[in-house]
C-alpha cells in the first residue's frame, strides 16, 4: 500500500578503522547503492572506538526508522567481539545475514536475510540454468560467511522457504587430505571454492563440463608486469579448458555479492515499510 | 558456589495428544531422569489444545525458576505451528536444542544446547576412539533434528566451542541418485544414516572397516515371528560383516540420545543456578 511517507531504501555502512581493502569494499557497495537508487551513509569510526560505543551507535541505527539496512564491515579491530556486534544488529536490518538468529533461520530453511556471497552464487547458478537437483556439489572451505551457508543452500529442500538446490553436497576444508580433495572435486558437477589459496584448484581436479565457481580473491605479485594483481583459488587459464562454466576473478562472484546486498536492503526496506504501514493503519 | 537453595536439576516434558510412540519416548526419558537424579514432570495436554494455550503454558515454564529443562515432544498436532513452539522455548532451557537461535549458535560453532541425537553420536564416536580428523564422513538424510546438525558437528573446526570433528563431510538425501549414494558411502570412513528407510544401507555400500551408525527406527512386521519389531536403516546382519564398528537398532543411538538429554538438562540447570547465584550476590 502506497502512503505519503514513501521513500527510497536506506543502507548504512559502519566502517571501523582504516583497513584499505575494507574501505574499497564499502566504497564499491555504496556506489552500487547509488546506481540502483538506494540512499546510503557510511559511518567512518576510529579504530580505537570501544565496543560499548559501537554498540551504542548500533542501538541508534536499530531504532532509526530511516535506516533499513545495517552493514558492519568486517574485520573489526581485535578489542571488539565481532560475534557480539553481528548479533546486535537487528535481525530485520541485518542485510549481511550474520546475526546468529538469521543464521539459524537459514539453516532451518526459513525465510530470512541470507549472507550475500552464497545468495549471489545461488542466483548465478539459477540464472545460468545450471541443474542442481540430485547433482553432486563440492564446497571447498568451511567459513561461516561462505562455505557453511553455501552448503546449506545447496543441499536443502527446494520446496522450503529458502528455495534451496537439492544437491548432494560435500564440504572440504584445510584438513581434507589433498588426494581426497582431488577425488571428490573430480566427481563433482559443481565445485565452489572459497579458501584464499591461489591456484588450489587445478585442471586435473575437475570433471569435463563441470561448473567451477571461484570465491577466492588474493592480491599477488605478477612477475610479468611487475605489479600486483587479484587472483582466485582456481587456476583459471587451465581449468577453463575442462570446465563447462567458470567464474573469473576479479568479476564473477564479487559483483553478485554486491548485487545481493542491494537485494537484501530492498527486501528489508519493503518489510519494514509494511510493518510501519500496518501500525499506522491499526 | 554452593548455596542454601541447591536442588536437583528439573526437566519438564510437554506431551500433546495421545500418540503412542511419543508417550513411550517421553516415559523412557522420564525414567532415565529418575535414574540419574533429575526430577521431572510430564505435562500431558489434550490434542485439542490451542496454540495460544500451549504458548501460555510455555511462558509459565520459561519463567519458573524451578524448571531447568523444557522438552516439547514432537510431532505436535497439525493446527499448532511446531517451529513457533520450538522458538518459544527459552534458549536457556531448550534441552532439545531446537530453538532457531540455538541452531544458529551451533552452526557458528558456539557454545550452546545441541540437539541430543547428533550430540549423542559425537559422544559415541569419541568414546569409541574413532578418528574423525581429516576422515570422510557421509551423512544420509537431511533432517533438521539429525542430518543437518550432524553434518555441522562432523565438518566444523575442533578448536571452536562445539569441539567439532574436522571431517570432510558429504550429505546425501532423497534426491541423491542411488548410484551416487553407493559410490559416496563406499568411499566413507564413517556413514551415519537417518532416513527411516529400512535396509537402505547394504553390505556392498560400505568400505571394509568403516564405522556405520544407524539412527533409523521403524516398526515392521516380522514374518518369522508373526509379530512387529523395530529395525534401522542398515541391513545390520550383512553390513556388520564388513564394518569395523556398527550400532544396532534398537540400542546404539537411541540410548545415547536419552543420555544427552540428561546432559543438556544438567548443563542448563548448572548455568541457570549460576546466573541466579550471580543475581543473589549482586
Amino acid at each position: 500500500m502506497k502512503n505519503e511517507n514513501q521513500r527510497a531504501p536506506h543502507l548504512t555502512a559502519v566502517l571501523v578503522g582504516d583497513n584499505a581493502a575494507s574501505q574499497t569494499y564499502v566504497k564499491n557497495k555504496m556506489k552500487a547503492a547509488a546506481e540502483v537508487g538506494i540512499t546510503s551513509e557510511t559511518k567512518q569510526l576510529p579504530k580505537t572506538i570501544s565496543e560499548i560505543e559501537l554498540l551504542s551507535i548500533l542501538t541508534d541505527l536499530n531504532n532509526d526508522d530511516n535506516v533499513d539496512g545495517i552493514l558492519v564491515q568486517l574485520p573489526l579491530p581485535d578489542h571488539i567481539n565481532e560475534r557480539k556486534i553481528c548479533n546486535f544488529v537487528s535481525c530485520d536490518k541485518d542485510v549481511d545475514g550474520f546475526n546468529e538468529k538469521n543464521i539459524g533461520r537459514l539453516c532451518l530453511d526459513m525465510n530470512t536475510l541470507i549472507p550475500c556471497t552464497p545468495l549471489g552464487i545461488k542466483e548465478l547458478i539459477k540464472r545460468s540454468e545450471i541443474e542442481t537437483f540430485g547433482k553432486h556439489a563440492v564446497v571447498v572451505g568451511r567459513s561461516k560467511t561462505v562455505g557453511m551457508p553455501m552448503m546449506m543452500l545447496l543441499h536443502a529442500d527446494g520446496r522450503h522457504e529458502t528455495g534451496a538446490m537439492d544437491a548432494t553436497v560435500t564440504i572440504c576444508h584445510r584438513f581434507t587430505p589433498p588426494s581426497d580433495l582431488k577425488q571428490l572435486c573430480k566427481m563433482a558437477d559443481i565445485v565452489i571454492v572459497a579458501t584464499g589459496i591461489p591456484g588450489l584448484i587445478k585442471e586435473d581436479m575437475i570433471k569435463p563440463g563441470a561448473t567451477v565457481i571461484d570465491v577466492g580473491i588474493t592480491r599477488v605479485f605478477d612477475e610479468k608486469t611487475g605489479k600486483s594483481k587479484l587472483v582466485g583459488d582456481v587456476d583459471y587459464e587451465n581449468v577453463k579448458k575442462v570446465a563447462g562454466f567458470i567464474t573469473p576473478v576479479p568479476g564473477g562472484v564479487g559483483p553478485m555479492t554486491v548485487a545481493m546486498l542491494m537485494r537484501n536492503t530492498f527486501v528489508a526496506a519493503k518489510k519494514l515499510a509494511e510493518s510501519r504501514n500496518d501500525k499506522f493503519i491499526n
